[in-house]
């Protein structure tokens, strides 16, 4: 937990009370005393400190020095559903990694028991997003879509959610490795399933102008690709605006 | 499971019998019949195919076309001892992404206790690498080395282990993006503790000429920025000899 995330709609006359897990989480890992400040963000909103004015089962905190310029990078990610207990990871990554817009896309080798699991059909992100969002130091909840039928989403949709970004980038092995593009910032970008895309998917992402690319020559499980894809786009191309801080010292 | 690992020892008369946990992923998930092939590859040797000559609980394979010509990317891994669960997860990365040397070190940040796990005193590393073989679709086995005290190991060890590798990365929040250098090949990467290392650790780092390099503004648990390092080593730095293939079609 690098920043504990608050909702808004928790925090009254300034404070909020914090039990469950994050009252665990400070109690038996921070161990705070009163007085002492806590590195807090609200979703979708500033990250501040909070100053410890209660400690014991609950945590109480009054919010301070809420700082609005933290920004998240202006990424799309389109990935192919994967079985449930990877996706719990891959919504935590893509919180933890500043995802604006997730796309869970039905192909080939996903298996239809992925769409009935109960995180799917009941849209239970939150929990892992907000795991994410505390991992990675970030507060904006990614949107989750999830769509049932490959090509409705490739040919009509798609478009659509590429707007204008010129950056679209589909993993896929054997490809060259990301360019370092200094123009544009809006970046979208596709991750397959275990065993990858298929010839007819890889055409239909063609045909939408992504660019195919390699992460290496390892073949990757899906939970390893997302790292590795979001740390590569944030280190080859301008994702954010702010740029990164001088190491210290 | 992408490729299937064979110890050179289960070999006798050009023929081999899986069972337990390969024997089962093939019956289960592979389903081969009589005459089809299967991708294996000898640990620490060559790839090739086994074309199955008896199947049912176990499964009996003939080796063929073995090929030698596979290159392993030439990194060399530090990395702060990270807990148990951690760790398993750490070892299959590093042996999927082909990391020659994988060094578990000591840092101020590293719990006592993690020393202490049956994984590290029995070094029970071989299965979980088996394991990152079987996923990153490679064959050899990396070598895994605990140092107990940081200090000996960076000040005695550390620059034999370095040789005369130019590139010497040190995974350091707010540091500048890895170069994309065309030179030399030999990497040694470092990767630190959860809460990242110490300043008198980095100062030590580099002291030993090793450059601070940032994965992006992503706050990472280890297992993650294990493979958003290697990727981005593998996507910005030439580490294999062998190019990669084409993209398809």
């Amino acid at each position: 937990m690098n920043l504990i995330i608050i909702d808004p709609k928790e925090i009254k006359n300034n404070k909020a009370t914090l039990s469950g897990r994050r009252g665990d989480h400070i109690r038996k890992i921070i161990k705070p005393r009163r007085g002492d400040t806590l590195k807090i963000g609200l979703i979708n909103g500033p990250t501040g400190t909070g100053r410890v004015i209660a400690c014991g089962r609950e945590t109480t905190i009054e919010v301070r020095d809420l700082d609005d310029d933290a920004q998240a990078p202006d990424i799309i990610m389109i990935t192919a559903l994967p079985r449930p207990i990877m996706l719990r990871r891959v919504l935590a990554q893509a919180a933890a990694f500043g995802v604006k817009d997730l796309h869970l896309i039905n192909s080939a080798r996903v298996e239809k028991s992925f769409f009935s699991s109960s995180l799917v059909r009941e849209e239970k992100w939150r929990e892992f997003l907000v795991q994410g969002l505390e991992q990675g130091g970030r507060t904006r909840l990614p949107r989750v879509l999830v769509h049932k039928r490959f090509r409705p989403f490739v040919e009509d949709l798609l478009p659509g959610i590429c707007g204008n970004a010129a950056r679209r980038f589909l993993a896929h092995p054997a490809s060259p490795p990301p360019p370092t593009d200094k123009n544009g910032r809006a970046t979208v970008a596709a991750i397959g399933p275990e065993g990858g895309w298929t010839d007819f998917e890889v055409e239909k992402f063609l045909a939408a102008r992504f660019t195919p690319i390699s992460l290496g020559t390892t073949i990757m499980r899906v939970d390893w690709a997302v790292p590795a894809l979001l740390a590569t786009m944030e280190t080859t191309l301008p994702l954010t605006l702010r740029p990164a801080a001088p190491l210290p010292g």
